[in-house]
């Protein structure tokens, strides 16, 4: 009789998780993915939701889709609650799941550095619920501030802070600016554009640390250029819903302030072993968590330095050619072959800072502006999972870009409730969760 | 000196109020157009957000995009209060509204004739957050029934019972029956189909009452051949989130009520005067309200019998002729001239019941099956407001007909959070709103 077949839970179907249960498509195993959403989340483009450049639907796409034809695969909505390492277990939402190898690719969330008053008011910018926040916030307070008299409530309304100079903060900040002097300004025509301000805080002296130091300078120029206020050494030290408070005493008035600059690893890896920094656990070159050598962490959560000591950056290609490397190392150990270490090989690194312009680090060649800002639309519209996905968004990006115009301009106005009975229980506990 | 230039406040941004607005372009007045949403909603599509066809942003159109270039044209995204007719004022939630004529059209809400329970546990579907809910939770029980190992309780899970054979009714179980038959059956390869039940219950003894007898025959068969049980003579008399209850005694076990069944005049026109049936106020025939020349009502809320007696169905087309005549009268007024008398042109009806189905009533001729869909599917591409809209709900009709596919299967995990501070207060009171 064969030998029974081995199963590979997979935890998180964000770009580590999806990529590592694709690359085991052939392999003698089965393979059952955990997470919370039933979708994928495109998050290179979250942005583009928060500011009303695209849709939810545009950049998520139903995991049961992406792996219709897959024999060996199976999903499971279901949120973990708990490793059970010694027992080979999950627990989740829905039961308990055994494997024989185990893949973490729980993500990342956001992290305030304990700035309460900041995570009470502030928006972060993680996941498709946060992108619609953003956008309702940034409408609503257009809405409200054409009808409000007092000029100094009014520019407070009217004063967008984002806070963090890595990719995240500076796509949002160019992208909020050319939204409100492209298209708000046309819509609301009793309104003072002078009223209006989009600042960008940051707290070293640099944009895109992870760049060259002269793509950090051209960002900033071109940011200056589209009427973002780039401010560097900004450290944020509270934010009560109507004034942020820096560092230094400094205070600015202002109703939005958006937080992309801190990610930490997802809790689920918090009692794994050795944590690094944002909370990352420790893994072997292999990908193994110490002692557990069929537990595999990927992404966001893991944290494995470089040759030069520092830790990986926390971005898509990392998380998926991990993934591809752990799953080549559960295909060998079915094998009864060595495992082999990871090799983070730097394909390059991207940023658009809106209408044609973006800044690109591709080869050891640094360059700037419309020709990288073409690189980018090529490359994410290829990326961007499902074919309609990319026709839809192609199409609203060509609209945009021809008429000046945004796509998605809604307020949802009410809470969108998920349902009768059970479905109504408190939000993060009816949705079940993988990813963090 | 010239007189000061009248103004008309307009409260709600529904088929009616859009259609004023637009009316009064040209005339020699002010408008100001009163809504609790920033964007005019496309109802007639609205089934298909709920079953998964198009996303909310689709089928929605900011309200301050669609009067850029009206030069005498106001928005104000606001929740009407309260109407002091005798001072001319509307109270909302950003403060008094001063008019010197009136259009009321908050059209309708739904009705559930004094069924707390089926309040409490069935979805209605008025709204973007209605839709995006039954979507929510029609998948939702799709992930739970895959992993549920008790038959009884899955079957459960997999049963729809939708209330009301009118257009809604008939239109969301087709598409929901089509959705699972094409696209889900696809997707959880470990489903049962024979667990899986449509019911479409309806009091009466046919379906689309406001059409040719014939044409609801035509209706039930072709809902029949897409497996939706059709039940005729089936009052819902309780529904408890488990099991619905028909007057009767008739107990069907299912997870999932859709209420499409009634619909009733908002609560803004409540004290205005007589009601009529579903809470509509009577109006002269000029649409004016009795004893008020100068203010109207027009569309759902609105009641006035047809010659033989009956009230003028809910629907956008009596709706938008109604604006026209009120603007019309209102530009009268203005000019010393006579109202006139409103009349209602019948020029059609259709509802769709599906892939290369649909029943129509044109012109005294009445025909059923694949062209009246093609002509369903022009009619509404070009009622859609944007060539955005129409492009990328032309492709997603496209991609769906030939690959049998569905945009938008996702599911909702979390409440979508509105932003910070005030933002946060309880929705119902955050939100601002005109229509009902």
């Amino acid at each position: 009789m064969a030998a029974p077949v081995p199963h590979v839970a997979i935890v998180g179907a964000g770009f580590g998780g999806l990529r590592a249960a694709q690359a085991l498509r052939q392999a003698p195993v089965r393979v059952t993915l955990v997470d919370r959403r039933n979708y994928h989340l495109f998050q290179p483009l979250l942005y583009q939701v928060a500011t009303a450049g695209l849709g939810p639907e545009d950049i998520a796409h139903p995991v049961r889709a992406i792996f219709r034809r897959q024999q060996n695969f199976e999903f499971r909505l279901a949120e973990v609650t708990g490793l059970d390492l010694a027992r080979r277990t999950l627990r989740t939402t829905t039961g308990e799941l055994g494997f024989d190898f185990l893949i973490l690719a729980p993500g990342g969330t956001s992290s305030f550095f304990g700035l309460d008053t900041v995570e009470a008011n502030g928006l972060p910018l993680k996941d498709i619920e946060d992108a619609v926040a953003i956008r309702n916030q940034v409408l609503r307070m257009f809405e409200t501030g054409v009808q409000e008299p007092d000029p100094d409530r009014r520019r407070a309304m009217l004063t967008f802070v984002v806070v963090g100079g890595g990719p995240t903060g500076v796509e949002c900040a160019g992208a909020l600016s050319e939204l409100i002097r492209l298209v708000l300004t046309k819509d609301f025509r009793g309104l003072n554009v002078k009223d209006v301000r989009v600042i960008l805080l940051e707290a070293s002296d640099r944009l895109l640390a992870a760049m060259p130091a002269k793509l950090g300078e051209a960002t900033a120029e071109i940011l200056w250029s589209k009427h973002v206020e780039v401010r560097f050494g900004a450290s944020v030290s509270r934010f009560d819903g109507a004034r942020v408070s820096l560092q230094g005493g400094e205070v600015i008035p202002a109703r939005t302030l958006v937080w992309a600059a801190g990610v930490q690893a997802s809790s689920l890896v918090a009692g794994l072993g050795e944590r690094g920094p944002q909370g990352r656990v420790r893994v072997e070159e292999t990908l193994e968590l110490p002692g557990h050598p069929c537990v595999y962490v990927i992404g966001d959560a893991a944290w494995l330095p470089d040759a030069d000591g520092t830790p990986l950056p926390m971005m898509a290609p990392v998380a998926e050619q991990q993934a591809r490397c752990a799953a080549a190392n559960i295909v060998r150990s079915v094998r009864g072959e060595p495992q082999r270490p990871f090799r983070y090989r730097n394909r390059g690194t991207m940023a658009t800072i809106g209408r044609n312009a973006a800044v690109a680090h591709v080869g050891g060649f640094a360059f700037a502006g419309f020709f990288a800002w073409v690189a980018w639309l090529v490359l994410h519209i290829v990326l961007l999972i499902g074919f309609r996905n990319r026709l839809v968004v192609l199409i609203n990006w060509a609209y945009d870009y021809f008429l000046y115009d945004r796509a998605v301009r809604l307020i949802h106005a009410r809470e969108i409730h998920t349902g009768p009975a059970e479905a109504r229980r408190p939000a993060r506990e009816a949705s079940a969760a993988g990813a963090g």
